[in-house]
């Protein structure tokens, strides 16, 4: 456990280029002082911060990137001084990022805390809020790009997992992208991670067959209480032949969020009209694997190969937040989280989360006393 | 020419695997008695056959065939014998089809000819029709899935060009695929062959920056007539760097009737929300080239790429067809065609269509006299 002072404040910051999984060597935790606001700003005491594998190709890379780099040219181009974070990168020597988003729209933080200073009406000492973008124990957030969370109604840290940008990845996928159809054979892989829980679930609910694929049993069980028909345990059997076994008629949609070898035995049983998309590629990120596919397929077989990032949606935030809160107070989502402790824990989370060597679920690091209703104590 | 005495029959049938792009030798030209028709049916003397690449796939394979058979596993199995074409594949023995799809449609066919015979009412001897569904000289045709045509008003040979499957393909994957916008970047494939004309065309007169890739320079030019900004000429220069020189901020469509080595560079030059269309894959139905893609780029650039087949979009082809009788009576819509004569010509007509060593237009084998106003006299 690493609680700061109340009047300290420290940093993560990004210590080198990262050769394949993050360790904490890539990483300096520095002092920083306190922030001082602007008018409509927020000192916020950092409390959760999110860990989410789609940072890592924002990192620098200790030989050359893979080409999965999100956001790359499209034209949300920051400035070099990381108070306006480029969104394509993150360089040495910056802070590190709660997640990948930049702008200032009220879904675009990484971190709930607690507002210690506020020069923004609607906003008092407190309070707390979702919004903040940094890996940092005290940071300035913009009053109007920030959440007011009611802790009587939600765990704060909601707005990071059952809310949170992982969540509303998986919401977006199956909503805008998939085009699911009650019936139809539905696979995600890294089904017990932030993004596959909320596609899991959804599918299920929504007339599907849904089948997930996840590392170990402990994972495989928890997928299958989320409403799969199936967990395909990848450590311990082969993808292909289990799903010969379990869908022999084929597959309809791949939801993958994972990415790498894994990728092809599934595309290769897509059936005809069957979409893949292209969520998220953890066990590319760090380069070692890579996935390709064969254009005669998608032709012969017509399928739609689609990539997307949640950057895209923001106008579509409000309803993912209206449906999630209600099926959440319907007792109908289940959800799974876990925690880390601690500004220097941030690497080992990430890896973990990029990995799959993590329990499943929602992964944060707490990195201040959560003295919220039912919140973890100092 | 081989124009045929009017009571003799003949078929082009496969007669053994084919090699790559077809010879002679893979087929037979067979006697074959005239034909007995049922109730509605009609016989027609076949006068023109059209030529389409997409056939190439269905045929057998020396060696393992690419992974591009259309219809593969789509469900619309047929029976064992041609009368009721498998539309997955056709057998040695078996004849040759003239286009890829065995349906009732009135589109399905791929000749058009003289009726000789009716047994249906709205036919009678001497119309003109579209509908034969294989490379014979006399052809029994159901009369509800054919077309009657009038050589007053368009050409006979309209229906396997101007208004042919080819034509048609070109047509669904950019009305109905592609997501088109005024102000983009489209580049075209093969775009002087029958499915470049009609996308060329559609996308110029609907404010898209166009460029064409073709083999030569006689049918480069061509495609600049038809409304291409600059048209690249494959056999002269790199498309890649042709495209960094025609089109430095990159490509947003990439409508792709080629496939083979040619579609990387052009994929790789992709902006964000990029599409690639897979229309089709002359270039890999031979075998020689094949084509991958990788995932992450897809992520990256949340890039669709979507395969279809003209069988898909059946109900469309009424919208197509008055669309482009409209623009062709407008004088709007150029065209091109090229005709070979005989039955025996058919594996030339069709080797030359796969690797692109014709004059460019639609390629069409006559092999019969055309009686029609203004048609080839015997």
């Amino acid at each position: 456990m690493n609680m700061p002072a109340a009047d300290a404040n420290r940093v993560l910051r990004v210590a080198r280029p990262i050769d394949g999984l993050p360790v904490a060597e890539d990483f300096a935790v520095e002092p920083l002082p306190m922030p001082e606001i602007g008018d409509r700003e927020l000192l916020v005491r950092t409390i959760y911060i999110s860990i989410a594998p789609g940072v890592r190709p924002l990192l620098p890379y200790k030989g050359e990137a893979p080409d999965v780099a999100q956001g790359a040219g499209a034209g949300r181009v920051g400035g070099a001084d990381d108070d306006v974070p480029n969104p394509t990168r993150i360089g040495i020597g910056e802070r590190m990022r709660s997640g990948i988003v930049p702008s200032m729209s009220k879904f675009a933080g990484g971190t709930v805390g607690e507002v210690i200073q506020s020069r923004h009406p609607d906003y008092a000492p407190g309070d707390f809020v979702f919004g903040g973008r940094y890996c940092q124990l005290y940071e300035a957030i913009h009053g109007d790009a920030s959440i007011k969370l009611d802790p009587a109604q939600l765990p704060i840290e909601a707005d990071l997992g059952l809310l949170g940008r992982s969540a509303f990845t998986g919401w977006c996928g199956y909503r805008r992208v998939a085009d699911p159809k009650a019936g139809e054979t539905i696979v995600v892989s890294s089904a017990a991670g932030a993004v596959g829980m909320m596609v899991v679930q959804l599918a299920k609910r929504e007339g599907l067959d849904v089948i997930g694929i996840a590392s170990g049993a402990s994972k495989c069980d928890f997928v299958q209480t989320l409403g799969a028909r199936a967990c395909i345990d990848r450590k311990a059997e082969d993808a292909g032949a289990a799903l010969d076994r379990l869908a022999p008629a084929g597959v309809d949609i791949y939801f993958d969020n994972a990415g790498g070898f894994l990728q092809r035995p599934v595309f290769d049983r897509l059936k005809p009209f069957g979409r893949l998309i292209v969520c998220g590629m953890a066990a590319e990120y760090g380069g070692a694997e890579q996935s390709v596919l064969p254009t005669g397929t998608i032709l012969g077989k017509r399928l739609r190969v689609q990539g997307f990032v949640v950057l895209d949606y923001e106008d579509d935030y409000p309803a993912f937040r209206e449906e999630v809160v209600r099926l959440w107070r319907e007792g109908s989502l289940a959800y799974r989280q876990q925690v880390y402790h601690g500004l220097e824990e941030v690497p080992q989370a990430l890896a973990d989360c990029l990995s799959g060597q993590s329990g499943g679920g929602k992964l944060l690091v707490q990195v201040s006393p959560d003295t919220s209703v039912g919140g973890r104590g100092p």
